[in-house]
């Protein structure tokens, strides 16, 4: 009879949430699908005003924007936070050759490494060494390494179905590669790039000196998936081949930017926060559509469509659009400090910053018993094809919130293409469609009202089953 | 006791698969991401021979090729089955405009429906109604329709998360259109594009007369989206304009095409057919990459991964490449007519038929028993993502196949980009990618490994769990 007991308890922990929740749901994604704003935000930010890396004139644009379209929401405060950003310029375009023993050239493309030195101004021509990962490179030491341009060619791999694991798999190549091969006293670094494609386009992203000095920094650029082929079959059947590369960067000093924060506050717990946010800052090559416009527009649409569909919500919701991820992670330190500072109570942060695609899901960073919690409310998101709730990571930006108690999440749309995209000249509007973006507009907002309802006490807590 | 002892049994036959299932597709997946030859195919078959309709120089051409690539695989049989096909061609390309009262003329973009007739060759020119289904236009009458071209414009509902299903609520326009509308007068049909962005491509797609005699028969055309909102608004400020199209259309007598049918025959139960299969045809306007070549090149696949990952099948494989499934469905017709007469036991065929993108699960036409058994299987699948096991539907060409007992099946991708695409010039080769079409290849394989090691036997059939 206990069991029977059990048993039953156990189906019953399975419909911990009402049947008004379903319509609340529903009403939540047909407003998303059929009177959304996600995707004209975007269409503005993206090709309005474009690439907007930290400490550009873009990214204050972007922030003016933000705030202005937050306050035409009608929401109860909005702000912005001023926080110091680094200041990175490309400069003119980067140019690259592969200059053969005969003393015949083909151009590749390249582009510097977001941090990167410049090279000097005649540019860096050498021999290469290729290399897969940081033990291959420590083997070869410096009598192979010193004077020349160390090629890492580690491509992502192919058949992990989660591409995020693939890029987590090779990134140290582009972050730590020059730190790691002017230890053997090379030249200059280049780097395969993230893409799981054979393309032309080379893919950007943050490196690091760490405490480098300034003379023993070295240029590092990225170069494309097909160009890495190109230059390793090269390599193969003339390794006193030639590498030249000139690039036009410079680190200037910080300045003053902002994270552009919206909230309603809560009708009967305004002192317990819900934040929903995304990075307003991007890389300079396209003009940041996937990452990470869609997140920010997808963050904003969340507390729209709380308005739109008329839920008054219990606890303090606000949009944060972090500034500077992806160069500093500046913007999400200082939010958090704040936070901290003034003692206020995040149950729960969810960060949309892996592509405006089709959502599958979300990850989870949290207690086991809370996951219990959130694992009851995967039924109501079934209808939309949304089946992925997993534990484990969250988002950068969110990351620094986390506390013993409370959960941290990142949506998880269909990564499969993201790579295609991701910190190269093709992240555009055109790469982001419509419905899959206002469907992650609607996973979002839907696992916030369902937060901002139940909290993250133990789901016995008695106002769980009040409608 | 029993209470638990049923608890047992039911956590046990969540696992009517072995350890070495597991591997199994491991290793499928990881070939066809590493390993794959489904995008070199659909390259070639889009870009070399391109779109194919039924009775078309490409469409033979088609033909040709998937005979060649199939003996190159080094299959038991490869075969080419006779069919008669129709033949409709589109002839020059279709020319429309909106004439306002005052005269002024706006180009609009439109394209015949397949099986249409032709215009007089001077065009039709006529007032317009415009209706969103067929009973407002049984309520018009025919006194308000008869000499104009009637305006179907139901849009696609937004709202629907499953796409195929906003197709379905809105495709009769497009199919019946031009009879409903004939049967009131009318001397003409322009259809809203099915598609559920707002862009310039006209989509076209079959439609009938049924037995329409050929006096009566009306030029049907789809405009698209972008137009229908034009033609839509112009309307509502002036109801005399007039539409002018004209088209070329003509159907040829039927005309002699083939299934093209490759089998890897089995080694325990060789009169045990497992099908899986595609439709070599397509549309003329694109290249008919996602639609169908996508499928086509995923059901070659899983013959060249059962080969490669060396898997010896129990029962006979085939991959059938039907012919006509877009104007005729002929191809299909035949093969289960050719199966019914030759008594070939098809215990289960799986057809994919909704575009090369991210595989989500597939929908299974079987009895309630049957799914239960296959239910069992989806924890191996969680691995790749694939979530979505559903009853109800398959696909059109393997639909005649169906009996009371086996089971027949479709391959469900995402399905939110389908409709941007479907029967419509952008479907092209960019718009798949390489790595959602090779996981649609290798998911589509490993669920006919499962039915080829466990047939559709109830579970507890002892053969099931031997290794």
């Amino acid at each position: 009879m206990r069991l029977l007991l059990f048993v039953v308890a156990l189906l019953c922990s399975t419909t911990i949430y009402s049947q008004n929740d379903e319509a609340v749901l529903k009403n939540i994604y047909k407003t998303s699908l059929t009177n959304g704003k996600s995707y004209e935000w975007l269409d503005y930010l993206s090709n309005q005003i474009g690439g907007r890396l930290s400490g550009s004139v873009n990214a204050e644009l972007a922030v003016e924007w933000g705030e202005k379209e937050l306050k035409e929401l009608g929401l109860d405060k909005v702000w912005l936070q001023p926080v110091m950003v680094p200041k990175w310029i490309r400069g003119a375009k980067e140019y690259a050759y592969v200059k053969s023993s005969s003393g015949k050239t083909t151009s590749v493309n390249i582009c510097a490494l977001g941090g990167s030195v410049a090279t000097n101004p005649l540019g860096v021509e050498s021999e290469v060494v290729e290399v897969h990962n940081f033990k291959e490179l420590e083997q070869l030491g410096r009598d192979k390494v010193e004077g020349k341009i160390v090629f890492f060619n580690r491509p992502m791999q192919a058949d992990l179905i989660q591409t995020f694991q693939a890029y987590g798999g090779c990134v140290n190549q582009r972050y730590k590669g020059a730190v790691e091969a002017a230890k053997y006293g090379a030249v200059g670094v280049i780097v395969r790039s993230m893409n799981l494609r054979l393309d032309d386009l080379p893919h950007t992203g943050s490196m690091t000196y760490d405490d480098l000095p300034n003379s023993k920094r070295i240029p590092s650029a990225a170069i494309s998936t097909n160009d890495a082929e190109l230059l390793s079959s090269m390599l193969k059947l003339d390794n006193t081949l030639k590498f030249y590369f000139k690039q036009n960067c410079q680190q200037l000093p910080d300045v003053k930017s902002y994270n552009v924060i919206g909230e309603i506050t809560g009708s009967e717990f305004p002192n317990e926060y819900i934040i929903v946010g995304g990075h307003l800052d991007s890389w300079d090559l396209g003009d940041g559509s996937h990452d990470d416009g869609a997140g920010i527009v997808q963050s904003m649409e969340v507390l729209r469509l709380f308005k739109e569909t008329g839920i008054t919500p219990r606890r303090s919701i606000r949009v944060v659009m972090f500034m500077n991820e992806e160069n500093g992670l500046r913007g999400a330190t200082k939010y958090a400090e704040v936070a901290k500072q003034k003692g206020e109570n995040h149950i729960f942060s969810l960060e949309s910053d892996a592509g405006g695609f089709t959502p599958r899901g979300f990850s989870f960073d949290c207690s086991d018993a809370v996951f219990s919690k959130i694992e009851n409310w995967k039924p109501l998101f079934k209808p939309y094809l949304i089946h992925y709730f997993e534990q484990g990571g969250s988002g950068a930006d969110v990351g620094p919130l986390k506390t013993k108690t409370n959960v941290v999440a990142g949506l998880r749309p269909d990564s499969q293409r993201y790579f295609d995209h991701h910190h190269a000249a093709n992240d555009t509007f055109d790469a982001v469609n419509k419905r899959e973006l206002e469907l992650g507009a609607a996973t979002m907002t839907s696992l916030v009202y369902l937060f901002d309802k139940y909290g993250i006490a133990p789901i016995s807590h008695k106002n769980e089953l009040k409608d």
